[in-house]
């Protein structure tokens, strides 16, 4: 049997709720293709939400960006709420508010924490660069020591999560099967195009990554 | 002269300024470009963060889910940051640090007001129809009075937001540029797939929506 997480009050979802989803693999496999996170935390009792790139390592969430910013500092040690979401399709139906998305989301709830432990924070620093790009870690320069200190990492664990997941055509009512339009879904798609070399690339007969390796 | 909006503490960037833009066109443009907002509000001291669909109609924000839904009554009369992200491209830089994404981002801050007028209201709805496939509202079955009463409408004024664009390649440093690694971006795009009719449409005749109007 595959590992679930254990639901709470506010990863139970309270509508919809066959859409709810607290297996671990569906989780982490939703983190892993999606690019951005839409990273959620509370300043002066107001909400901010900022979109960041981040990486998974087995069952935490990371984080970063440079030490100097505020913001990502407000976040440090307080409670977070991570929502990644990749737009799969779009659902036309009869019914106009019927009308829908086909998506696979996560939601994340923790507390974000400043890692401290310095191969904790250069492998989290790698695998923010392999998520976007697997393998390119290990070919660029790496950081040195002066860069990974002027940055700041916080890890969120995955273990308050939820995924939801809308898959197919509209849910129209009988009522509405008459109606003389056309209804269904249409998929979307994250497609790389050509990649763009840099204009002060000095060795030209590098290659660029293989495209099956961008766009999950 | 363009308009712009004024900025306030929280929407004026403390780093990257030059990414930052009050521009009201260019706000309008992304939220218009995009499909999905992600929301955040405050519940009981924490952060939470909803990917909704959504509509503009002049300077406004338009969002909506069922009123039985308890997620959106929470944060119906709240202070909501609103942000909004369209994936542009990942950055290969030389540096691993430097790896970037491009996107154009806008973020939305104010008070998520319940709509109760019933003409903005039906409005929004159509707007919010309108948004995800144009023209899909003048073809699709109208809300029903008791349909528009069991969904909520919430608005929140984009008069507090800033947009952040990213475009382009890295930004090495000069002492990086002989790291003999490909450099550049890579565009990425939403692209529409082709449409799947509903398995329950009886009119196969009629013609899904022209692809040219999905995935702006």
């Amino acid at each position: 049997m595959s590992e679930r997480l254990v639901p709470t009050d506010r990863t139970r979802l309270r509508r919809r709720a066959q859409r709810g989803d607290f297996d671990v693999a569906t989780i982490h496999a939703i983190v892993d293709d999606a690019y951005v996170a839409h990273v959620g935390f509370v300043v002066d009792g107001a909400p901010r939400v900022l979109p960041m790139t981040y990486a998974r390592v087995g069952d935490a969430l990371y984080l970063h960006g440079a030490a100097a910013n505020a913001m990502l500092r407000a976040a440090a040690g307080t409670e977070v709420c991570v929502t990644i979401t990749l737009l799969d399709g779009l659902v036309l139906a009869r019914a106009a508010l019927k009308h829908s998305m086909n998506y696979r989301s996560v939601v994340v709830f923790g507390t974000a924490s400043t890692v401290e432990d310095g191969i904790e924070k250069r492998a989290a620093l790698d695998a923010i660069v392999e998520h976007s790009v697997p393998g390119r870690a290990t070919v660029a320069r790496p950081p040195t020591a002066a860069e990974v200190h002027t940055t700041l990492v916080l890890r969120v664990p995955i273990t308050e999560a939820s995924a939801k997941v809308r898959t197919g055509g509209p849910n129209d009512d009988d009522a509405d099967l008459d109606h003389a339009v056309w209804a269904g879904h249409v998929p979307l798609r994250l497609v790389p195009g050509a990649p763009v070399p840099d204009e002060r690339m000095r060795a030209r007969e590098l290659v660029p990554p293989a495209p099956d390796t961008l766009a999950r």
